[in-house]
């Protein structure tokens, strides 16, 4: 892609209210604008990372035994009354609107109920189980506060998958099958080596669920209890206490939500049994912010190359240079019909502009086409992760890219 | 696929509120699940469908040398107080929401605010100009009733391109080639040959737009007054009325937006000059819901083969006989080794159920593996859109099947 019509622009500043260094460096480096606190929107760079991290997801999740769907957005009142969750007093962040003839209706916080209400139509048999339904999808919270940039917003973008299964085995065989999902997403996006799974609250569901942790020079922290740390037969004095960011959870849920929506399947014996649940979600978002607060430096970002946004950052200097233009074009070209994905700087702009700019969006491998370089044969080829330089023969650049985009 | 595992099933009967022809067939069918009137959830089966649709347009859209970016559902306040068009005097259908502390937001019902708002960071030169940034995205209107199923609901998945062009002659070359690309995707999801370019009310952007009509036997009416009738030198007597759906539109929007969202750019000279804008709308469910009102039969849905959830239909019956079901199992891993999508009908079920919902879903290709047929080595396979059954020896059975998939 020409740079010169990305559209988005680098920023010297982030907006004055954005304290989150992962908003601050999206934002300064062009992958999202600001609404308003907790609300983003995803301009053509961001939008890319995120539709890379949704296909290593969608990809992980079909593996598992999932099958796609898309629940609405709009959500009934009568729906989330059956769990008894629609009440402001149990769940304080919905955000609720009305339709014109005055009925009340939610933007859907989570999807525990609505999966529920819908499979209940088709659930009946032992044959129909288990299934493994899930969406991406926005979900809306309505954070009093909303300070964390994509870590936590009030509008996210979301994977949730919802197991259905015949029986607590049943349940408990795929349940450890999703943490090595999980796992295998968490390798794919980069942060794989900084990832572990811990116990968390299971809130109303469950004595525990498990979390994905990602440890971070930054945010947030868990406290564990007296009582969950004996039931876990952990000695509080031996924990390390570690910063880290939540980039993923899984619940068992039993028959919490079987039991209010009714939702029951004839075994072999025609018995009638309760479904047993399971819920696993994954902010994407947030896991694109995660990578963003662990694996930036003081230039600005760096993708991992399986969800940066372009493969390549090809940069002509003195593009006022015919013969610099047209190698670079040459090069373009070439890259692309090797399926190469190249973001191509072909802005009118000096070399010191360019190179910051380049940090600053942080595409895995930059190739620099010069007038020296040129005359000599050769291009200069930077890794951003680890800045070293190399030059490189033409003849043997395309070797050398292929080799790395692999 | 197996379809014992597609989670959803067929239903008798639809909703006895769902009045409109395209909903009652998807509900049955197992497409989609009413959430309430005019909000729908995509099953598996309905999702594959608008993927393939958001395929076809996501590519016409890169031709034409569009951009995507996602922006967010909830929006501010602010940025349509801009154009005037927060007061619910003038939008009628807003739904909106509050914050915790109190600030009102709106969900999208549109989008042409939001990226004059976003594009103002961006656009300064001449240099920046033309770009055309377009958003798959969830809109929201607040509709007093909502009887067209997924033709017209209150939540609906939306394909909205916006153009941003120096002067009037940019913007009227994109915009004619606009219409090129509207052709492209109405062929190709199987309509072309049904839809329509029409002169249609501009609202209060423009003296007229473009509506691309899908001519139904059902649904819709618009009407011309005389001043437009005159000013298109049209006589109203030799004007032939017929039934359709508006399947797209796009809009000339001049300065309209540009203006209250001071969206300038410097031209060459170094004068100020006001960004020319377009829209360029078209709603996949719609798209889907009309490829239903116009295609289907008396038996049930008839997918063009380009947006099919499925290429083929694979049945077997008499499953309880081994040989039918290791037939059946073989032919579908050798279908699938060759790319081809199959939906396989492992269910023990009777023939003629299978059958029925086989028309109800309307993959454009059965393959039915019987007793009979393996004693003949052959395959009996019926075209969905004609009807026509022909059979096929084993041999020559992938090598049609390849053909038709083409």
């Amino acid at each position: 892609m020409y740079q010169s019509k990305l559209l988005s622009k680098t920023r010297k500043d982030a907006p004055k209210d954005e304290v989150s260094k992962n908003a601050q460096l999206l934002i300064r480096a062009g992958f999202v604008s600001k609404e308003m606190a907790g609300v983003y929107s995803y301009l053509p760079l961001g939008l890319r990372v995120m539709q890379k991290i949704e296909d290593i997801i969608r990809d992980e999740m079909n593996k598992l035994g999932g099958t796609e769907m898309k629940t609405s957005i709009i959500q009934s009142k009568e729906v989330w009354e059956k769990s008894n969750r629609w009440s402001d007093e149990l769940v304080d962040n919905w955000f609720k609107t009305k339709l014109k003839n005055g009925t009340e209706v939610g933007l859907s916080f989570t999807n525990e109920e609505a999966y529920a209400n819908i499979l209940k139509q088709y659930i009946s048999s032992y044959k129909d189980l288990p299934v493994y339904p899930y969406d991406f999808k926005s979900i809306f919270r309505n954070e009093a506060r909303s300070k964390s940039g994509v870590l936590r917003g009030r509008e996210f973008y979301w994977k949730a998958l919802y197991s259905f299964s015949k029986e607590e085995n049943e349940h408990n065989e795929f349940y450890e099958r999703s943490k090595i999902s999980y796992k295998n997403i968490f390798d794919r996006v980069g942060i794989g080596h900084l990832t572990h799974i811990t116990f968390a609250s299971g809130g109303t569901f469950s004595k525990f669920s498990h979390e994905f942790q990602a440890v971070t020079p930054a945010v947030n922290k868990e406290v564990y209890n007296d009582e969950v740390l004996n039931s876990l037969g952990l000695d509080k004095n031996k924990l390390v206490e570690l910063k880290s960011i939540e980039v993923g959870n899984i619940f068992s849920l039993g028959t919490k939500f079987s039991e209010p929506f009714d939702l029951k399947y004839k075994n072999e014996l025609g018995e009638e049994k309760l479904v047993v649940m399971g819920s696993y979600g994954i902010g994407l978002g947030r896991l694109m912010g995660t990578v963003v607060e662990i694996l930036s430096d003081d230039k600005g970002l760096v993708w991992p190359a399986s969800i940066a946004p372009f493969s390549i950052h090809l940069i002509e200097i003195s593009s006022e240079n015919d013969k610099v233009k047209k190698t670079a074009e040459s090069l373009y070209g070439k890259l692309a019909e090797n399926g190469i994905e190249v973001l191509y700087d072909d802005r009118d702009a000096r070399a010191g502009e360019k190179f910051n700019d380049s940090d600053l969006i942080g595409i895995p491998l930059r190739i620099v086409v010069s007038e020296k370089g040129i005359e000599k044969g050769e291009f200069e080829i930077k890794e951003r992760k680890s800045g070293k330089i190399e030059i490189i023969k033409e003849k043997d650049l395309m070797e050398f890219v292929k080799k790395f985009v692999e």
